[in-house]
Order: structure tokens, then sequence, then C-alpha cells
């Protein structure tokens, strides 16, 4: 195999027999998306057309294909990455995209976090112990009440305040008149704090807007933002983790259900192209991944891989500071908890329940 | 109802008797993201939390949810559309987004094709008949192969010529070599036709890197390109539409099985975002959208809707010569018939099996 590959396991939900015919199908549309019969080039067919390399059938009756894909079909773009992966197979419904063994080359032109989990320990002085995260919620507030919001959570010891994916530019809390108030807000409310309390706002729009918001938010001392990279695309992402390199980026996984698995997309795919914080819905929540599901997101979010940094799991979707301790058994000290709602159930106690939160992960040690 | 709202359906997979809970449940998730309990602000609860319109039980057993979302929530953004509509709830497995009534506003916003199906067809200079579409692959071929095939389908009449999706920068074909030589391959091939072949190269990577292309293309004498909008994000395909109107758009479904359904994505939104024509996987080939779901594409493409132009439907996916009567009676003349590996199964036969290709759509007239 002169040319350099790399391998994408792909679950077929189809007869055993019929696994064969199946996966060859498979690897054309994800590579020439024609019948072999009709190529003329030779080195196409040796080098670019895909191959199926194994087949391993399941105890559930489904198939595991394992495919090596031409990385030369790839080039240099996340988006492409993501097209030769599953991009006219996304449309099928007998098939998934499992799992993909990242080789080096891709590594390096990708890149990964450019803070990773080290870099956000610096960044928020917090060492030795969970991190703590809450949302700035509902859409739809004033500006004055999400300010006053963040200084609470501010106030009582929070380390990281995010916008809820949900802000955009809307009309009742402007970005540009958002932001500076919000990171005012933190950065007083914060002041006598040991560490720093970190604004993640939320950017959104095309690259452009993105990177205006960006600029905007960090001449006013913002050091962090919220990205959905399968709504702005994934290599808008990778370019603004480029040309951001200082700052943090936390990963929202909306719209990232496309049939392919979340410890694949959220857990390699989003840290290769530069999520330094990666937020998934953690099980017993709200959403329906599983407990198996969510401890390989995180696994694959910190194992070595080629020398990318290690990106932040952020437990969310519906946790509240009860489970503090069991979150922080299931993943460790390398963890970001995110609770939203839970906490302003709270109303009136909001400050209160917010403090249980910092001193709940402050005093929880990992097993 | 002060606040202008959108309605969107969703599907959910749920007993009828849970399916009051799922709901609000749903138009939470989508909206406010948070428990109503919580909400402070009496605007928010009567402007921006989506609402439960009406559940309507289905014969197989799911239920739809009719919920009208806050158009202010939505700002002024293509991403962030999808996001309030699906964001969060495409990770979720017991629910679809099905449906939306587009509002005028979302219209004057988003503004559609800038060419439509009249405009594709001043472009071409095709009245009266179905387009023909052919395709640039296998990806891994020379500049060389690539412009020579190019030059067969131009000179047997193909209307449009496209590369496969899977072309983006790569090293067998650079975007700065195959483009030009491709174009005038065809400029050349089509000289002495009575209409002109319009060449559609791949663009891709990030906004900037597709504006570069699409410059770059334009140059060249190109006037129409392909894109696709799940890939590159839906607020980069729309600020594109916007900065080059004079150039026709082809949208691919890469990368859209995303639970939101194909008439809806494919059909309304790429049509809303700017597509002037929309490629989709017909049925009866190598793809498992139904026959009721091509129409329903379809229609949704070409219906009135608030004076945005038609879109023009692509039928594709594994379509043959012999398919073209059946093509033409079920989606009348507006269409673009697009066929690929099949015409290259050809091989030798090549010029002759597109001339026959060319031959079937200038021969069949809708019924």
């Amino acid at each position: 195999m002169s040319a350099e590959r790399l391998r994408a396991t792909y679950r077929l939900h189809c007869a055993s027999s019929a696994a064969p015919r199946r996966a060859e199908a498979l690897a054309l549309e994800q590579s020439i998306e024609m019948p072999v019969e009709a190529v003329t080039d030779e080195r196409v067919l040796r080098e670019v057309v895909a191959r199926v390399a194994e087949l391993a059938p399941q105890s559930d009756g489904s198939v595991l294909a394992h495919v090596d894909l031409s990385l030369e079909s790839i080039g240099n773009d996340a988006g492409q990455l993501l097209n030769m992966l599953f991009g006219n197979s996304s449309l099928l419904d007998d098939v998934e995209l499992v799992d993909l063994r990242i080789p080096l080359a891709l590594a390096q032109r990708f890149n990964g976090p450019a803070l990773g989990v080290a870099g956000l320990r610096r960044l928020s002085g917090v060492q030795g112990r969970a991190l703590t995260c809450a949302a700035l919620k509902p859409i739809g507030s004033t500006v004055g009440d999400l300010a006053k919001l963040a200084s609470t959570f501010a106030g009582a010891g929070i380390d990281f305040i995010k916008d809820d994916h949900g802000w955009a530019d809307q009309s009742s809390a402007p970005f540009r008149e958002r932001v500076p108030a919000c990171q005012r807000a933190i950065a007083q409310a914060s002041s006598g704090r040991p560490t720093p309390c970190l604004y993640a706002p939320s950017v959104s729009g095309h690259l452009d807007e993105m990177r205006a918001q960006i600029r905007f938010a960090v001449e006013h001392g913002v050091r962090a933002v919220l990205i959905a990279p399968m709504i702005v695309g994934v290599s808008n992402f990778n370019a603004l983790r480029r040309e951001f390199p200082e700052l943090a980026l936390l990963a929202h996984p909306a719209l990232a259900g496309v049939r392919i698995r979340p410890s694949l997309l959220l857990g390699k795919l989003f840290r290769l192209f530069g999520a330094d914080a990666v937020i998934f819905p953690n099980h017993g929540g709200r959403f329906s991944f599983s407990r198996d599901e969510c401890q390989a997101i995180a696994s694959n979010l910190r194992s070595p891989s080629h020398g990318l940094h290690p990106a932040l799991p952020v437990a969310a979707g519906g946790m509240s500071v009860d489970r503090v301790p069991e979150q922080v058994a299931e993943y460790g000290l390398d963890v970001m908890l995110l609770i939203g709602g839970s906490l302003l159930m709270a109303r009136e106690r909001l400050a209160e329940r917010s403090r249980e939160f910092v001193a709940a992960a402050a005093s929880t040690v990992a097993v």
C-alpha cells in the first residue's frame, strides 16, 4: 500500500451475508463515487479508491466495516475530512460512522487544541479540582438581567460563565451590548477572588461575523468563546482556532446528530479541529447518551494522540449540584461541570446554590 | 400573541399519552433551555418561550407536534435558524424536524435564490425541456483527464458539468489548475453549440477560501459553483449568496442526514438560504429516499413562497439514461437530470452515451 490511508469504522445495519457488498458500496460512495469498472486511471484504483480492510459481525446483529480511505482525498480541510468520511453516507439510514484512527499526518494538519486542559487550567488558575461552569440564560433576557446573573455566578466563585448556545445577536441583548456588560460584571464581581472568572460568549454567523465578534470580545477582555462547530462549519471553526491561538474555544454539540458516533465526532474530531473544551450531554440528564458513550467521549478528548493537547470534557445537559461527586468519580478531576437551569431553579437562592456548586467541586476529589 | 412566530413541526416517537410532556420539553429545549419555573422575566415567558400549538397523533404511532418558535430568537442568521429549530434536539433520537411554515419575515431576511429556475434557464439558454448535468469524476484523476472528460460531455451537448462533490483542492488536480483547464476545455468543445455549457466547480474550505476559489473561477469564466451547505455552514452559504448574486449556486446534500426531513432541509431551507438548484438522491438509485419524499423536495423547491424564486430540483444518485422519461414524467420539465457513473460506465462509448442522454432530455416532454 503505497499511499497513506486513514482507517474509518462504520456500523452497517444489514445481514452479515449482505455486508461484503454493502461495505464495498460504502467504500466507493466515500471515495470515487462511481463503479470501479468505469475507472480508467490505474493510479486511482491503486491509491484513491477506499478499501474494505475488515468486516466484523457484532453480537447485536450489525457489522463493523473497517475501511481505509486515502489521505490524499482529504487535502487540508476539516470540512473535506467530514465530506470524505461521511458526506453522502449521512443520507443513508443503514450506516453510522463510529470511529476513526487518526494518523499522524492528520494530527499535524489540524493541530488540535491550542490550549487544551493545561491551558484552560492556566487561564482559570484552577488546579487539583474539577472546573465549574454556569450559563447565562434564558435567551430573551435583557442585558441588565444577564449582567446581574453573571455577577452572581462570578461572586459565588464559578470558574467559567458561558452564554447559552441560543444567544446570537438578538434584539433583546445584542452581542455588542451583552458582551461588554457581562464581561464587566464578571470582572468586578470576581476581583477579590483567588482565581479569575472567565466569560465565554457565544459567537455565531458566518466566518467574518465570528471574527468580528471575537475581536470585539477580546478587546473587552474576553479570553474564551462558545462555538457550535457543526452549525458554523468545521472548516471555519478550525480557521478560528488558527487565527486566535490564545483564545479558549468551548465547542457546543448543537446539530451534531449526523449519524456519526458522538465519541468520534465530539471526542476525536472536535478536539482534532481545535476545541479546548467540548460540551456534551451527560447521561442521566435531558439527553439520551449512554454512560459508556459519555465515558468514550471523555476518554477520546483526553487520551494521548500524536502529541495533540488533551481537551477538557464538559459534562452538561440537565446536571445538578448533587451529581458533582458522581461526575468527578466518573470523569476524574480533568472535567468541567456545567450546571444550567438547575442553578436558576433556586431563584432568590441563586447565589447560595451557586456557592454550593463551587464548594462541591472544591471538596470533591477523584477516587 | 404579540410577538412574531414561526411554526415548526416535529415528529415525536413516543406514546400519545407521553406526547404532551415530550412536546413541552421540546419547546423549552428549542427556546429558553431551562424550566419555565425558573424564568423571572415576564416578557420572556410571553414572547420568547416556544409554544406547543397542536399535537396530532399519526397512524404510524408517532405524534406530530406543531410548535411556535419566536422569530426574535433567530435574529438574521441562517445557522442560528437551524440552531433554534433543531440544534440540541438533533442529539435526541426520539424526534425529527419535519416541516416549517416560513413566514414572510424569514423569506425577506434570507432572500432565497438569486437566479432560481428562470435564471438557470437564462444562463444555460435551455427552454422547454429538462436540463442535463454530468459530473467530473473520479477524484484522484489528473487535470488532463478531467479536461478531456469535460470536453467530451460538452461536445455531446450536456448543459451543466459539475465537479464531483469529493473534489476540493487535492494534489492530483489542485483547484487552481483544474478549474481553468476544465473551463477552457468546456468553452472550446461547446463553442459550436446553440446553447452554452456551464461548468460548476466544487468550492470548499472556510469562507475566505471559498471566496478566493469563487473569484478565481469567475475570473476564468465560471458562472456556477457546487457547494455543500451542511459542510460549509449555512451562514457561509447564505453569505456567498449575497456576495455573488450573479453566480449560480448548486447545493449538494453531503452531511445533510441530521434528523431534519429532506423535504424541509433540502427543499425549503436550502432554497431559503439561496440555492438556485438542489441536488438530491432520487428514489430508485443508490439512496433510500422514497418517491414521495423526492416529490416533496421538488415541490418545496418550486412552490410559491413569499416571492422567493423557485429553485431547480436536480435528481441524482445513481440515475441512468433510460430513466429520463420517467423522471420528466414525475418532475415535469423544470428539473435538472444528473447522471454520473452510469455515463462513465460506457467507457470508450462515453461520447455516444452522453449524446443519448442529451437526446433523451430533448425529446422527452412532460405529460
